[in-house]
């Protein structure tokens, strides 16, 4: 588990504001599910060339990784494709005239 | 600082290969851009709503903000965009046929 009171003093760097528990405890849970990911994706990178060690350059791609599949499940929670798709139709056609 | 031997204990809870060191220093500083842009996007929140204490929920909408930066640095970034509308015009047009 992330030291809460060490993820606040960081946060303290970056602002003189003050910082709810709350808040200290919702970065800690981002964080936390950045961990979570980012070792599941390194894996997969260091499995797929025979290692059986995670490196550094595993853990590099991993960020773009999980903003590819955030930004998916994202395309697939939204109703507005068909009605973008559409204006940008509309768009395109109103050349026409 | 984050704390090296927590952060690689976490990540171990995900796998079962080996880390190397670089890879949890790796890990730490994209942990540690996170809290920094996280922190200072919550700040402005808290200051837009004319709070001295940054909540929780500033903390929330912050990875959307830099998912959503990101998406549109890439979005400026590269050249596919209009042969992918060309594509998906083909597409539609093919009902034609």
């Amino acid at each position: 588990m992330l030291p809460r009171a060490t993820i606040k003093r960081m946060m303290k760097q970056h602002t003189n504001l003050n910082i709810s528990a709350e808040a200290v405890e919702e970065i800690c849970n981002l964080l936390e599910e950045i961990i979570k990911i980012t070792t599941e994706v390194a894996e997969k990178n260091a499995k797929k060339e025979g290692r059986k060690t995670i490196k550094a350059r595993d853990i590099k791609r991993c960020d773009d990784e999980r903003l590819k599949k955030k930004i998916l499940e994202l395309s697939e929670r939204t109703e507005k494709m068909p009605i973008l798709i559409k204006e940008m139709l509309n768009v395109i056609t109103s050349e026409l005239e």
